[in-house]
């Protein structure tokens, strides 16, 4: 077969919302396949799911949130989809048997697909990665996704460009707030979750967030949950979905800004993906100078087109 | 004072070693300040310090290795730099917490200097910071830098570009020899060290480690350690200098590859920077004719040039 029909193929069957042609799909943009600009571009406009990105620190359990919130839209008949980025799956593996995990609490929901997404070799990767598997998602006819990030500062941000909606998921004993205050996460939260509220001192955290809001333009919920007990899903839930009913009505804002995003990403991944090859030849000619003290780093990298 | 002036101060004041100015002048590169550039320009050639990059899995125990290592070099009179990238710091605020708990195992002692750094916004921020860090640790007149990552992919590649030896730490249970492989790992260690050796599996990883090199070009030293006990450190202090000894002896290659990586982390970062600042406004535009249905993501993303 010709490979441009496969293609097409493939294309299609993700359209129709076949979850072993997405599976392919998303495994083509992660590996930065040569055919997979050529899949996107049948793709379409997306915005047809509404993406919510989910991050915070390590350990806050947002992937037990996400099954919750998994469990919470299925109960009102939205099909999910779930990306999560998973720091240790290049070593450990985790991606692979997290996906196994996880999927077991779905096993036989044909509404619920979830993909781990593991970092890659050169900068810009990831995020270029994720902001397509989104669009293979959305194509795919899936009515949410739930975008799970690390929280280790650079995907945040990223995240924050591709999402309509962003969880920022924290504990108690994570530290004072003006620790949360200096990491810029004050920022780009559209909803303020206190996870494991079980634990002593999640009120007085709650109480903390909102005293730093105070005095600034922004003021975005701030709630407790406990995804252990499902304490709070259906409030996180309900401020979800204040986000989403103006996406629902139409309005173009949140598409704009995911779709936006998008295009940063996919650029910013070219940028760099260029570099990597351009680099390597150019480069070592550049450190014999700078060895050699015929110039300097800053020098020789500003002579490193791009 | 002439803010230039004050800058041609710092600079001689971290060339001679001072220890308020290093972190002053590390607090530079990390904010990407304006005159950031200008102090390394005064930093002359780097090239003097032997740069350790050390990375693996989360929890693989990294942190306690390196504490082993500096106290191995310190007997042995090195003057030691430590650069941690703390994954947790954002949020947590684990990057300060951390480096004085750190600290308070070598307080007092002016041979030892550590700095963890977070994380920041934009991509390339990250490899940036650390490799002009290590730059001004290798002024400050240190021997020995320990430059510690999150092992999460991007960063171990990074780090492997701007160090001259790179430590793998790997840990008994950590999933089949697979995944090892699979995630790259295998190419950019010099040294690949079991730690935690007293658990069980230790000398069995060992062996499929060693498997797995059988039949591929490159030999490294396979070792185990146990950061707890101080076993096996001697062993790696070995397989560290036999790396180190050329290096001494005035070898250009490993300095050359480490200048490579210098200029290419930095024209990167640059790269990154001046995406993240063009971008916004233009692609706004490219946003609204990708929701019209006029272009693709793909091709507004080729027309937002870097």
């Amino acid at each position: 077969m010709e490979p441009a029909l496969q293609l097409r193929e493939l294309a299609s069957s993700i359209r129709r919302g076949d979850r072993v042609a997405l599976a392919k799909g998303i495994t083509l943009v992660e590996n930065d396949s040569a055919s997979a600009p050529k899949l996107l571009e049948q793709m379409g406009t997306p915005g047809r799911a509404f993406v919510v990105g989910i991050t915070g620190p390590p350990g806050t359990g947002k992937s037990s949130l996400v099954d919750r919130l998994i469990e919470a839209y299925r109960k009102k008949g939205l099909r999910v989809g779930v990306i999560a980025v998973d720091p240790s799956s290049p070593l450990t593996g985790g991606a692979l048997l997290g996906d196994r995990i996880r999927m077991a609490g779905h096993a036989g929901d044909k509404g619920v697909f979830i993909r781990s997404m593991a970092s890659r070799g050169w900068s810009g990767g990831l995020s270029r990665a994720t902001s397509q598997a989104i669009r293979l998602m959305d194509a795919a006819g899936f009515d949410l996704i739930l975008l799970e990030t690390v929280g280790i500062g650079q995907s945040d941000i990223e995240v924050v460009g591709v999402s309509h909606a962003v969880l920022v998921v924290l504990m108690p004993g994570l530290g004072d707030d003006i620790q949360v205050s200096k990491a810029g996460l004050m920022e780009v939260g559209d909803v303020y979750v206190v996870n494991k509220a079980d634990i002593e001192g999640a009120d007085l955290m709650v109480v903390n967030l909102l005293s730093l809001f105070r005095g600034t333009p922004r003021s975005p919920p701030v709630l407790k949950a406990s995804a252990l007990s499902g304490e709070g899903i259906d409030k996180l839930q309900d401020a979800v979905e204040r986000i989403r009913s103006p996406f629902l009505a139409g309005s173009p804002e949140l598409r704009l800004k995911s779709i936006r995003g998008m295009i940063i990403e996919t650029a910013r991944g070219a940028a760099m993906k260029k570099l990597a090859v351009v680099s390597e030849s150019r480069a070592e000619k550049l450190a014999n100078q700078v060895m050699g003290g015929k110039t300097t780093i800053e020098r020789a990298a500003a002579r490193l087109k791009v």
